[in-house]
């Protein structure tokens, strides 16, 4: 059994690792941290994780694999000695995402705490970087709408039938945003509401566009400022689940025109992930509810014939996918498992 | 006292109209009709209309102004005699909002019942049309989606501060979808999910085409395909609200560049509604909960810089400003009458 | 006009006090105070109250009429010296609602601020108290619960035809808790989920019983420890709403056996409750929805014939009729006007 | 492998059998039948269920263990001619729940389908019927409202510490209503509401009672009367989950006084409850969330001081230790496997 330690249990993400672990046939949790409970024991905290017998310390004890819930900065901090002694890791923070470190000081205000660890990581989007995940030793798992957005755009963009001029509109669930206390997240002021956040910028864009130009086929390389992305995230009254809504031009000639365009998209889309368990392709627009509480992200790609334009939809759990599950896929990976270990359910639904 | 009567009060727009209606200082409902609940109290089928003592009749008894809340094609056809026999009239159906009947027959597979008022209805978003509404006998009010859109796009269209490549990516309570029973509307189903629909064509996407393309500036005047609208509409799960957020790309140099393009988009918002009652240019992104129950739409315009993108969140309740509210505002401009009479209410919220 | 104070409004209640009282003919809300959000204005506070040109205040200007919706013990602090300078005044906390201070200190662990002005506090539940009101300078405001629990049981209480082992099980929308961060009041804890709270005691069960024991006919007067009344409120996943469910076992032979019981307590309560605007015995099991936004409280006794039990559902908006708009209906009560008016309109529904 | 058999797979009880035996690891789910989608692909019909390569057939194929999801009546036809064939069944409707065929004929208004059947019919709450369970080739699974109430009640019954004046009060989320279209199931009607149903009688009555009085001490044994259970269930605007708060007088002297009586309680339920996987007692007031998607039944028994009356919280799942899970739990009994095969899992929290 590996060994498993995760660092900051207490938020969403690390209870969620707890309890996808829970049946992982390959690995067991042994160690949580975390910063405001430390000393209670984990079903204390959380009553839905009394199957387990652990008590929140403040530093891991001795573990085969790490996984960080912490928060950007205080992670790469508390994953940096961890990985230079060789501890195989999944960071769930974005610390390890950007490949520029400079941009990250720029975006955030202070250094990055290890740039020196950036040439190693590997961006943990399994489906997307297999080969790269599974030879590295620190993966940084994906922001949660990037999880969402990257699958369904990776086919149209590496198939060059779409121009660089993209809108992400998403809509996530509160989960999202933590289990910090924020007004805004009260169940009064979050019902029955939905509004539009991070107009200004959000720290999900940067990981997108990174990702959407190292896919873009080279002998049209974007521009230095392309793809021009518009990403508008929106908060919505559930608690689990994200739907990205992608819209880009059709780049003309490359897909049948009129009704047909449909099913050319739908092809390329289905040939792209034939194969992967956690990304299907669907007949029909998807609801986040056929997600909740696993691994699969479902992606319903069409074509807006009167504009001449791809539209794809693409739904998830944002605890699962999008994080936890996403995580504990990378560490398979890394671990010459089966990606599907531990992570092959069916969703919780209704 | 203006006698009102409502045709098909047993929907929720009908009923809204009822709750609306029942504080105008100068306007009673004095008949109502149904088609599935004939004969019974109005009490009987919505307790919140308790105060009324009415009964769903089979037609409408003497009244001076008429709401129709039918479905298209019965409204037109309930419609048309009362309108031949001169009785101003709201229709909530999207019978009369399109000035071409041919593409209703095209859209629906039927003839339009009563093509020849056509060209007396007048398009009822009473912001934009003022001067037609306040002089027409018969009024088409918008659809709820554009509602949301059109006063989100107009000032930038008519100012040609935009290119016309426009996505609008709509989100819906379920109230939107009417009180029909189906699987997807049920609580089990549409609680904790989200989904898109209408991806092969929403019968609202005509309406919004139709009425950016006439607000366009002439000097550029939109091509016959112009302007290009993907418009997508969300069902989200909450029971009031929509929230539309629109992008189309800036045309350069008609805005200053950089941070200040927001301000000065802004301005030029403000400038368009000063004075409106019922349309508010707010500072901070909107939530729908802010317009609960009233008949406010609150835009909120901005740019994303970095790709040059005119974005623009607007949020309304679309059973009030999206339906019954906007129905009585044009009610108000048609009798003479100031338009926020019985309208003036701030918002239930929370 | 009477000029309106609110004490404390960025409260929930406070903020409910000012958009229901937007509309009030006879009264117009010109100072507000608040403790956290002193020097903003109003519409900045609350979006939804942007109607009003008002800013949070420290301390109130020149009023008529004040209404206190401070906490506790704060409460009391702020309303004495303005009781003891002749301003009539309506306080939405428990401090003078109970008649006994040895009881508050007690049960607060500190010495009530004011006992002096208690014996002069009506209890402002308009329908049952409605003489000592009207003729009352300082009347407390029920708390939200006992407002939903009173009106089911009086009628049977003053008949005596109910035994006083009271079981009182109510459910209550998260709004009741206020606007406070809380991490159980969190939309991802709170939606999809239903909890029971207070079991230990909850600071409405003195009220309910204090109430209770007033009204209980002196021939069988209650011994000290009668009614001997157990109350449970639940959390559950909505914003606005209680719904109290009462059982109390049938005095034999007090109403007639087996299914005609029904009507004989639905009679009873009919004849209770003749006449008022607010309190409405209704034929079937309400729902907290048809009330939602109004002062409305809807009672529907019935009788368990096996179990030979009454049991009394009552709903109501606890924002409304469970704090704001009784607070209004007791401020037209001791103004000498007509208690309905500002709070005549249909429920916000659905 | 157990091939398994779902007879009405397509209402939310069967679709949950098949969601949670995917990863049984002694059991496969082989054939399903429906009524409404015979023909289509079960994925097609539960797009969270496309693991599964099954077509719902109108009749069941070969199978060593059924499992019947139907409606009352047409279950009883259903399984008949299994059991008589000697196939091993669990049935999820309340047709082999009562003993008494005429109390089900006055009931249902007719007679019962196979009330031969009856005396060998298990009551499948496996905690309180183990032994009766396993011997057994038809097992009729609990209603979900009896299953959250008599564990509550079980321990404080058999031990004498209550008397029978017992009041359940219980609230539901929505889906335990099942899949069929109805008004009040409507997300705009449920969402933001709470309501009290089955005030003039409730299936799930006869059901508590029968159960209570069969465990009642023989010494003080229940009158035919009694125990007098008053069961008000009422609709809750969430998907999953039922909360029962049962009430009932300590027979004086059974229990310490005062608040060592809380303790007393707790004791007396650990105790009952030792060594159960899925009953676990809890020291502090549960939610319905901390089970959601688990077979587990949380309980938190304590004393109101005040009244000297037993209260006692508890919470499931409805459709998991209230319907699927609860049936999978008897089947691995009835099979000689260990019960919590396939059932081991934590809650989906948040």
């Amino acid at each position: 059994m590996i060994r498993i330690g995760i660092i900051n249990v207490t938020g969403y993400a690390g209870a969620e690792l707890a309890r996808l672990l829970y049946n992982h046939p390959e690995a067991s949790v042994v160690s949580v941290t975390g910063r405001s409970e430390v000393g209670k024991k984990l079903a204390e905290v959380f009553p839905h994780l009394a199957c387990y017998d652990l008590t929140v310390a403040p530093e891991l004890g001795s573990v085969d694999f790490v996984f960080s819930a912490l928060p950007h900065a205080a992670s790469a901090e508390a994953c940096a000695p961890l990985v230079r002694a060789g501890i195989p890791l999944v960071d769930l923070s974005v610390d390890f995402r950007w490949r520029d470190a400079q941009m990250y000081a720029e975006w955030y205000k202070h250094a990055h705490p290890a740039p020196d660890l950036l040439p190693s990581a590997a961006y943990g989007l399994t489906e997307l970087n297999r080969e790269a995940v599974r030879s590295a030793k620190l993966v940084a798992n994906p922001g949660c709408y990037p999880e969402s957005v990257l699958p369904a755009l990776a086919p149209a963009v590496k198939a060059g039938i779409i121009s660089p001029e993209i809108i992400v509109d998403s809509k996530s669930g509160v989960s999202g945003a933590g289990r910090g206390l924020a007004l805004n997240l009260q169940f009064g002021e979050a019902a029955e509401s939905v509004s539009a956040y991070g107009l200004d910028g959000h720290f999900h864009w940067p990981e997108i566009v990174q990702e959407l130009a190292a896919m873009w086929p080279p002998s049209e390389a974007p521009e230095p400022e392309r793809p021009k992305v518009t990403f508008t995230p929106h908060l919505i009254p559930m608690t689990r689940g994200i739907l990205s809504t992608c819209y880009a031009p059709l780049v003309p000639g490359q897909v049948p025109g009129g009704e047909a365009a449909k099913e050319a998209v739908r092809d390329l889309y289905k040939e792209a992930y034939a194969g992967e368990a956690f990304i299907r392709v669907v007949d029909t627009s998807p609801a986040t509810k056929q997600t909740r509480g696993t691994n699969m992200c479902l992606v319903y790609p069409t074509v807006d014939v009167r504009s001449e334009r791809l539209v794809v939809v693409s739904v998830l759990d944002n605890l699962v996918k999008g994080a936890a599950g996403q995580a504990i896929q990378n560490m398979n990976a890394m671990m010459g498992l089966p990606e599907t270990m531990g992570l092959d359910m069916p969703a919780v639904y209704p």
